[in-house]
């Protein structure tokens, strides 16, 4: 630290965010189904437990474990603690572990030990609250983490629960309008998943109602075709580009904070199409009406994420999903993501999903990661004490709390 | 170090670039008007600095500031001591005694600070020098920073410039290549915005005399439609793509370094659009005539920009713009510059432009965290002693001095 | 290192990597012809030799030195000693040294040293073993270096010395199957240039039997004009989308591993084309099959790559051409590599050709590079010291014994 620099004590303790209280802005459902549930992930086997843990969906080929990763590394490292086990220790020894205690202990001691005062949980994906169910949903997590927890709302899944309610096509967008409107009634934020289902080359205007209505005939017979719910093949899901549109739209127009999947994800995606530098026809187009959009994940186009923040007053970016699954990359991540963004419009969140272990290596790994960060740029004399103070504030729960309004 | 290294002693000064004079090979005029001019920078609110520090040109969203940035903290950390304050003074107190001390006696300092030599100006934006202006252009600027003034002359303005002459269509080919020559006469490089105005897919060729007397007929129509001068619309900017290839081959053709602008900058650019890799198939259409090209600012696409600097003889990169709106994160994008670009074609510039602060931060972050990098390589036995010396007055001052004959 | 952490010591010596025994998972032939020899890198002058070291393949400007880089530091670092000199001597002293041992001596002392355990030899570019030969290939190399050499097949080479053996058109298809299973009876992989050859963006599915035989008509009819192999012209190699496509789905069902050209190389492929995520369609085309898809070189696409390897169980990734080209950069390129990819398909190789430097530092510079990177996670607590032995053995050496099954 050069000498010349007046920075006082760094603050929140000597490393990385003390207990510093985060706002998990976007995460999911857990499962906590007890053993032989189907998908269970209380006695999990190896393979299993892998897949879950980060974004493959097949078995690893023989010799190789999705595991031996960063990733696999941070779980062993924030994770057996709370187990009882100490940090690093095997995999296997850590399964083992894991079954001894059920699935519904291991949760509530992993949620426990993430220090997560408020949760935004999308719902869209995983099963809900109840006292039959084996996931762990909005009130489920909440009570486990001893946070408070909000909604978040996926526009597709709406449009796919009114697509089965036997709407006509006709009355699809005002009844769309309505289910929004009804289904966010608490809602902190809704989130997009276009990325996904088309990425992020689309017309950027708002669809007419006559697009809607054609669209709509269309997707709602093909559905119909597909058969039951149950059954429904990926050729029913919403995946009309006007119909995408229209429910982005729909959610922008309801005023709350969009979130919209960008970067990495599973094999369901195609990379370069959900590059967020794409959406800057469609974050013009917004900007009239105000409303904000997050870009979740970003990786690896968080530069480019970045700078949208930088120069679009109404976009923010979370670093979720990927603090967690670069494990010890996690600060160089999170410092590209910093180049440009303005710390203001930065946000924590874990994108937790199925396995407890994702809540708290996203918390512990950002925790981890963003404190060793700032307090090397103090150390640097880039920051103040203050500066580090404030930021991790910011980032960590902040900025989360304002742009959600999850206090009031 | 190793100890099998023979390294000698680290030469420079102890620390990062001692005070090695730079060549600011890429830089804007800076407004030094008096409180209450347009615009002024003298006793700019914080909102209007903010935005002219960065590339944002809208008010930030409430509870935001885009000076809790990397950025913002760079310019306290550089700037805040030329003015009698501590490095990294609170931003109210530092624009409190920016306002004391007056636009001018900051300019002053903070161009005094910067340790320039030469400076090389780009006069497409920004007013010009004079009695009565509120602008520090070439010979203000140089004044002030106690360097040697150059001009960099900008090719659209060139054409718009002409535009306004009244110049018929048919002779705007012709009528252009005599303005530029005539411009240019004592000038360092030319500049292109072509990565502005249209984005870098574009026909590689030279437009054929007949394209550019069609598209210039139509554009000076459409520009004389528009109005005066003073109320030009963003419609009536030159950004025809054949209009705009033929000046950048004019460019090309009067012989002089072209300098491209690449990668962001403000919101009136698509992202995608300006990575310098798609400029390709331009860079081997001007290889014969054997022009230099160089690629400005590059980020978030610095590697691709250093691949073709590695590949193609002719091809240059620049580091302005970036190196300063990174901050602390400087070092790291530094070094991808330096993966593959060799030393002998990589330039340090600014890209200051309306506030002074730009110069001092461009320059002083420039000097630590290359400094810093460079010794790191040392320390790890990558670089000898020698190599930093060389590399720093490389990279720093000679390629340009020798790339732009700035001593001729 | 956290006093909570169970790491014991850190294996494989103190520093980086010891002594590990590599396999070279793709690398070339290397030239050792005499002084006088066309093209000898022998006696090399000083820009002929910098321009076998990286990817240009003309002089460079006036006042540039393709060795003033982290690769040419990278070569002075690691070359030297082996030549008797101390590391980092400056490169006109390395060149008189290296005229003075003479091309064999010196290619015997850099491969001696590279501490290579197998070969696998893409023999598609440079000379062939033979006692006349001025080229050091499967044999050779593997004789110098003390390890065992396998071959890789490059699958266009196979069409062109088909094409060559005056086939017909109607016959190309079948022939082309039997003769890569004779060129590969012993191979270990195939390897596919569509990258340089056309780029990703390619119709993933197998050509129908009439496609084939249509643009084989022409392609042979095209090759036969532009006359003997001799003199074949670019416009008369292999560069028919629906070829490269055949030839590339030819080796998917011959079984063996394919490696794949993704990311830079020399100025004769088009960059933004060869990002390996464009591949993804193919991808999931070949899954099917199953055949591994070993992408090569990816920089700086290292993260896309990554992704690819972490949601495809096919997909292997390796680090070769890019670790050593940017020298003291290979650290945080590998780091990158490692965010996602899982530690079980990632591979060490050089991706040497012609000049014996390019084995060393390949070699070396990964050695030290991803030995520090391990070490310094191991010293954060990401990764245990088992868990650093392992990794080190598995991206170093085992992952490619297993893969491309080089002990059977």
């Amino acid at each position: 630290m050069p000498s010349d620099f007046p920075l006082g004590n760094l603050p929140l303790g000597d490393l990385p965010l003390g207990d510093l209280p985060l706002v998990d802005a976007h995460c999911h459902p857990v499962f906590v189904g007890s053993p032989g549930s189907a998908g269970s992930a209380g006695s999990v086997d190896r393979g299993e437990f892998e897949r879950m843990l980060g974004e493959a969906d097949r078995p690893a080929p023989v010799g190789v474990s999705y595991a031996d990763s960063l990733l696999g590394a941070a779980v062993r490292r924030w994770c057996a603690p709370p187990l009882g086990l100490p940090a690093g220790a095997p995999l296997d020894r850590y399964l083992d572990r894991r079954a001894d205690l059920g699935p519904v202990e291991v949760a509530r001691r992993l949620l426990g030990a993430a220090g997560l005062s408020y949760l935004l949980v999308d719902t869209g994906i995983g099963g809900a609250d109840g006292a039959d169910s084996d996931w762990w949903s909005v009130q489920g997590l909440a009570s486990a983490a001893d946070a408070v927890g909000r909604e978040v709302v996926r526009l597709e899944s709406v449009a796919e629960g009114l697509a089965d309610s036997g709407v006509a096509a006709a009355d699809f967008a005002d009844a769309y309008v309505d289910a929004l409107a009804k289904a966010t009634r608490n809602a902190a934020a809704v989130k997009s998943i276009l990325g996904y289902r088309h990425g992020f080359d689309v017309d950027p205007r708002r669809p007419s109602r006559a697009e809607v209505t054609v669209a709509a005939r269309d997707w709602l017979r093909r559905r119909q075709e597909a058969g039951a719910a149950q059954s429904i093949a990926s050729r029913a899901r919403l995946s009309d580009e006007a119909l995408l549109r229209f429910v982005l739209w729909s959610g922008v127009d309801r005023g709350l904070p969009v979130q919209l999947h960008t970067g990495f994800g599973d094999r369901d995606l195609r990379l370069p199409s959900v590059n967020p530098a794409l959406l800057q026809p469609m974050v013009e187009a917004v900007e009239a009406v105000g409303t904000p959009l997050v870009l979740l994940h970003c990786y690896p186009y968080q530069r480019e994420a970045g700078w949208l923040a930088a120069v679009y007053p109404h976009v923010y970016v979370d670093v979720g999903l990927t603090v967690g699954q670069v494990g010890a990359q996690a600060g160089a991540v999170l410092a590209e993501f910093c180049e440009l963004a303005p710390f203001g419009k930065l946000m924590f969140s874990t994108d937790a999903y199925r396995l407890a272990e994702r809540y708290l290596v996203g918390a512990a790994q950002f925790r981890h990661s963003f404190g060793r960060l700032l307090r090397d740029w103090w150390r640097d004399g880039d920051l103040t004490a203050r500066d580090v103070e404030r930021v991790a504030v910011m980032v960590g729960a902040d900025n989360a709390r304002r742009l959600y309004a999850i206090d009031g």
